[in-house]
């Protein structure tokens, strides 16, 4: 694990993605590996942490997670939006992402799957729960989380600390078309 | 409509939540209605525009919404944070929600779904697509957007228009526990 990557309990895990990050898939099977982006993904489920993210049927993701059971969502820090426009805007079947971007990829504890740290606020490594149905009718897996690890600098004892001298770490939210946002301003809200 | 408020194309309908912000879901049967917040919600579809959001089972939403087989997201505004973190905090159960905080309920052009204008960025108004499974396994309710609008102070011709002069307009997400980001210091991805 990367300096300043600390692992995330896995009841804090939804956390990593509850305010609607833009994601990496990261998947494995045989002799390939992929990245793409992802913005549709949501937690569904706190304890055991399970999660759902769009994986269009058309990708060479899609048939690296049906393959291997198992895909990474690393949390790109604004630091790497340019990369993350750029693996949302190509295929793997043209070429390995990982190679042409010169990305590191580190084994997932549980399930060895490709991670991505460097850049990233955090990742998660997930575990397939077959739902053929959802798959098919609307292009969405539904995963458990297995393990989770967070850097220090932007996410500690269970909670995202996004602050002015973090930004490069601040997780990015696409708008579309290339067009992003940062989530930063945090604040605390008031008990009405 | 509320002053500013316009129409979204439904092609665009996807983009009002694809950066996953903090939402409303409004729901009303009977002589019942209510408001709660949820993160977890996404886009699934483009065309026709699905989305899907996670409604616990024990929530008074989720026997609205199965009830009428609709219900809105609205995107609260950054000036109604305090608000959202209210009305995701207490249930309809123990009293009408909009009544209490004095919230004012426009019917959405469709369904007639009880929907907020009033400091929200936006709305979809939403036509469940029952899928006993995933909403027993995952709480995860999927729809087709019927119709939406957004303020177009920042939602404009189909793309977010994100400046420090719209402020009060700026999505949130919930970091947890009532901790939010807001999305803000939007820009334009390099291609690589």
């Amino acid at each position: 694990m990367k300096e300043h990557f600390r692992p995330v309990a896995l009841e804090h895990a939804s956390r990593l993605i509850n305010h609607g990050p833009t994601v990496l898939v990261t998947s494995a099977a045989g002799a390939q590996r992929n990245v793409m982006a992802a913005a549709w993904s949501m937690p569904v489920e706190f304890t055991p942490p399970r999660i759902a993210v769009v994986i269009d049927k058309r990708t060479l993701t899609r048939e690296l997670v049906m393959a291997s059971g198992a895909f990474g969502l690393c949390i790109p820090g604004a630091g790497l939006a340019d990369l993350t426009y750029a693996v949302g805007s190509a295929s793997g079947r043209d070429g390995d992402k990982f190679a042409r971007h010169g990305i590191v990829a580190t084994a997932g504890p549980v399930l060895g799957v490709p991670l991505i740290e460097a850049g990233c606020a955090a990742w998660l490594e997930c575990r397939l729960i077959r739902e053929p149905h959802s798959e098919e009718a609307y292009d969405t897996c539904f995963a458990e989380v297995v393990a989770a690890a967070a850097d220090d600098r932007i996410f500690a004892q269970g909670h995202w600390s996004v602050r002015d001298d973090n930004e490069a770490l601040h997780t990015i939210h696409h708008l579309g078309g290339g067009n992003f946002a940062r989530a930063c301003g945090a604040f605390l809200a008031k008990t009405l």
